[in-house]
């Protein structure tokens, strides 16, 4: 994954995933103007195996990262110095996630996403969905649908990883990891979609496991 | 707020705020390239107002989100109906945050977007920086630092609301009301950073307001 090589950059062409824009409006009868994105709706998927009550997560390279850890100045360069920049700088940890550019279910993407990038295949009733919420309010204000699945052993019937050219690592960790990690100083090379996602687990289900694990609630005992 | 007209869509120019390129690069031999945007790295805030045990959010119209909710077909028109679409669509709930466009350090940025937005002026070692991550992994990998400020009713000096053309309305919740909000259906129109915010209010800080409201906790009755 982290074997990355001969970057440089260009100016944007004719692009199907990022496509911006200018919008004018005038509000309360004053002009403005605001630059903005086009993007696609996205589904994200929080994959919760119970046989060994661990999170599943993916990681990968990812090129908007990577970028943003460069200095402004050396990204003047022709090309990327990668002994300086290595590519770890810019592998994010994440959920389970994948546009909606088919024709399909939004639950039907999320089952696809699950099996491809994971390895498990989930019956389309076993994803829960939680809710919907903008992917951001400044440049892209696309809708992510956020589901729950809980996952066996058994159900881990391909390698994950991918399709096509993608190169994703399929990672676990368990629920102290995952306290650990939303509660550390940062930076945690993290979208705040799986921040949610992983707070949003903690505080409504990981209850149960730790319990089910013998991990009592310390105050309650129960 | 919701007074929007006169809404159409140019082609982005020269755009000090977003800045789109494609990144060439070469992982495991094999050439690949991805559409990417520099944007500023930002700040946001949670701000619990402890005299009334109310979060303090803000309200915009964000034109982002606004042209996610038009139909792609209307989206080629000269102007936007925005009878079929009002501006409601794109008014988000957000928490306080704002961008590093000045060279001042990340926590008095934190301090001005409190003071200026939500018009309350803390000191600045009441700000408890929680932890850092990025705004996303697709197409922007800017930092964002979240920080937590606990306010009172007497450090609120100014109205809030914005600097120069910003209109911004300061809105109030209480603890229940949040918890309401992360648990609805959706559509949420936040981003997910506000909804990891409030997740991470929840799980760590809110019982303790909880208790002191009298609000016991229903397993330990504590």
């Amino acid at each position: 994954m982290e074997d990355v090589k001969d970057v440089y950059l260009t100016p944007l062409p004719e692009s199907q995933y990022v496509r911006p824009f200018r919008m004018h409006y005038t509000q309360n009868g004053k002009k403005k103007n605001w630059d903005l994105l086009e993007v696609h709706d996205s589904v994200a998927i929080v994959v919760f195996n119970v046989t060994r009550k661990v999170m599943i997560f993916v990681k990968q390279f990812r090129p908007a990262i990577y970028y943003n850890n460069i200095h402004p100045q050396d990204r003047q360069s022709d090309v990327i110095d990668t002994k300086k920049y290595p590519a770890s700088l810019g592998v994010a940890l994440e959920m389970c996630a994948g546009i909606i550019d088919k024709n399909k279910s939004v639950e039907e993407i999320a089952r696809e996403e699950v099996l491809e990038e994971c390895g498990y295949n989930v019956p389309i009733n076993k994803l829960q969905k939680i809710t919907s919420y903008r992917s951001g309010v400044g440049v892209q204000g696309s809708l992510q649908t956020f589901f729950y699945c809980e996952v066996t052993d058994e159900m881990k019937t391909e390698q994950g990883g991918g399709v096509d050219d993608e190169i994703i690592d399929v990672v676990e960790k368990t629920i102290p990891e995952i306290e650990a990690l939303v509660t550390s100083q940062g930076p945690i090379n993290s979208p705040p979609s799986c921040l949610f996602a992983l707070m949003w687990f903690l505080h409504y289900k990981a209850e149960q496991y730790k319990k089910s694990f013998g991990l009592y609630c310390s105050d309650c005992k129960q």
